[in-house]
């Protein structure tokens, strides 16, 4: 977990965006280190002095690595548990091609994969893009995102990032081998991209309710809970405890709570604040019309499902309660994202809560003022004065025609194209 | 990662034994913080404050968790890879419990899984025992270990501890609940327990020689590597290539190395160093034979098995190689194990790597003075002078009679059973 200061500084744009946010140790027991030691923030100036060793030919290539562990970055903007936090888990990969081709249809690769996981795991719409150059990468030629919309307080959320970082660490760190071809000397071709257990603070956000946690069905733990309900008699408990069984030889995450010391109610409100897709009631007249009242955690409604249509009507229902937590999340994104010509018109959707395709010039420069001029500062403390930046740069772009004017008012430079503002975790 | 120094303060044992161990962030990018805080030597003191509210009743008990995780001890006695390294990688598993009677069982139902990794799964023999008051986990109210015999140097290797903590820390960190029976407020009972990438460092110490590696087969990734050798004929790559895949299908973890671009000699070298098992050698001998030349990585032995014969043939080889090389190390230290009653003795046998089964009173005092008399000055620098500590006090005792005196000449206490000692990683 720990880096030299010698090898966290070998790449300078890297560490002059890092550096604020690193933590030191300095001292072990009660005696002070001879060198501070930095805890990795991310672990390109920590495994690459190894790529180093293991890149002598260009068979060594390409090397594709991904590890899991604890990245510290001490910050405090807006500490949110799960989203923004000193120390998070997340999966990094890196890896080293012979030449650039190969690198960037990787970094590509790695973004739908990571798209997947939020349209078809998480039941979360995302946009595609590439980040602006004030919020790229540290030290990398490119950074691409998904991002997500989060509908009660209108932010966008950065949800992974996949970045080519072309030669700049392997000439820094000198990963190089010979050039089959011309025999001179060849510096590899990097990415890194990762994914952090933001995701799961993500899911809260977007999905949950008022009461509590709500589970995408294709990654909840238990996809439906069996409650005996009523006057605890043999048959109810048997008969919850028989169906959850039937679900489980279906491969569907089923259980009974079969507990006696808690009460129906208490069952409810236990299973529907984890959030559980699916909760299956077995009351006396459920039993005596042979079937199971569901009740779908997403939208409160209840069916009546036949015993011996229960496990298709399960597997039926949970493919529709994926598709429809998406929808409900691409209609509320879709009803706050629209294309913004005006400044004026772009600060007051902001506080609508919307998301904003806008021209801009791609200036670093330019997105500082835009920032500034779209900050509350009339607002009462918190985030949601926040200034607007750059989601990302859409790979798919509006329809409509560019025009000459960028989004803020006193800029001289020409858009370059539509990028997607908002305010942001 | 990271603890406050209140909560690591809470027990005061606990602090005591590990605080010359503890690394401390003091700042952060270029500013101090206001209060040190400590990364994790071990995780009680983490934990604990969540299991106080968590547990509220009986019914939240058991308590059982794990976790797989990264911690750090700055301690410089002798760092070696895997052995003894700043930061490691372990799991550790924290259980609460509503009786003590419980818990102990726990304790010693979880010695036994360590043991059965060590001897099923990497095919090294351990000694299980309870550490001394020296040795034991600070906090807790007992150790229990599993100790393994390193040949090369005589030294005992720690492979993994399970500690009863008693009420010590539920009492700290006010972990209780209402007696279901009396309705006073009881305290929970603890355990922790924990296996670390140590283990790495025994296989590579115990199985490995000077040509790299040596495997155990149940837990190699490579049980057997499959090469063609020769002067490189399609039919002799077809042939490794449908071997490996009728072992695949078999469940054995088989590759064949078809590389053109490296000789035979430089694979043979190549899959040695990794410890691969078994190496099958395809050469047109071999292949005009019908057969395939085996050869063991832990003894160098060659034989021939006929093609028809692969499968149940390997499956049988990957078996007598666990039991063989466990076999090995059991009578290399059998053959450095006794009974020692003479202090003398005790220390010549020492510098003839013996780990010694010795009567001993159990103070804490007395083993710090075995260990100083024990420490060889006159040796060159190094590991090999250190002095001997107990490795444990097997569970299972030796069968001669406890003798009136104790292993140190000059104690006047009566010994109370015999302690393994040795020099230690």
């Amino acid at each position: 977990m720990f880096v030299s200061n010698a090898a966290l500084e070998r790449e300078k744009t890297h560490i002059a965006d890092f550096a604020p946010e690193v933590a030191w140790v300095t001292r072990a027991g009660s005696s002070d280190l001879a060198e501070p030691i930095a805890i990795r923030p991310t672990s390109e100036t920590v495994m690459y002095p190894s790529y180093k060793k293991w890149v002598q030919s260009h068979r060594d290539l390409p090397i594709k690595l991904n590890q899991w562990c604890n990245v510290v970055r001490w910050e405090f903007k807006h500490p949110t548990p799960f989203l923004r936090t000193r120390e998070f888990l997340w999966q990094e990969g890196h890896t080293a091609f012979a030449n650039a081709e190969e690198a960037e249809q990787e970094v590509f690769q790695i973004l739908d994969l990571y798209a997947a996981i939020y349209t078809d795991l998480l039941a979360i719409p995302v946009v595609k893009g590439r980040k602006s150059e004030k919020e790229k990468f540290a030290g990398g030629d490119f950074t691409t995102t998904v991002e997500a919309y989060v509908p009660c307080n209108g932010r966008g959320i950065q949800g992974a990032t996949s970045h080519h970082l072309g030669q700049n660490f392997s000439k820094m760190f000198d990963i190089s081998f010979e050039d089959p071809v011309t025999g001179g000397k060849a510096y590899a071709w990097q990415n890194s991209w990762g994914l952090s257990t933001r995701t799961i603070g993500a899911v809260v956000m977007i999905h949950g309710d008022d009461s509590g946690l709500v589970l995408p069905p294709r990654v909840a733990a238990i996809q439906a809970i069996i409650l005996p309900v009523g006057i605890t008699r043999k048959e109810l408990i048997d008969t919850a405890d028989r169906l959850a069984k039937s679900l489980v030889n279906a491969d569907i995450r089923a259980e009974a709570d079969l507990r006696e010391n808690y009460s129906p109610g208490w069952k409810f409100n236990h299973w529907e604040l984890k959030g559980v897709p699916i909760r299956l009631e077995v009351g006396p007249k459920d039993l005596a019309a042979n079937q199971v009242t569901a009740v779908l955690r997403y939208n409160g409604k209840k069916l009546a499902i036949k015993q011996e249509e229960l496990v298709p009507e399960i597997k039926r229902l949970l493919e529709v309660i994926h598709a429809e937590m998406y929808n409900k999340v691409l209609a509320a994104r879709d009803a706050h994202m629209q294309t913004c010509y005006d400044f004026e018109k772009f600060k007051q959707l902001l506080d609508e809560k919307f998301i904003l395709l806008s021209p801009f010039c791609g200036d670093m420069a330019c997105e500082d003022e835009i920032k500034k001029a779209s900050t509350r500062e009339d607002a009462d403390a918190g985030a949601a004065q926040m200034g607007a930046k750059t989601l990302c740069i859409p790979l798919e772009q509006p329809k409509e025609k560019l025009p000459d004017q960028c989004l803020f008012p006193s800029c001289k430079n020409k858009p370059k194209f539509f990028a997607l503002f908002g305010r942001s975790y």
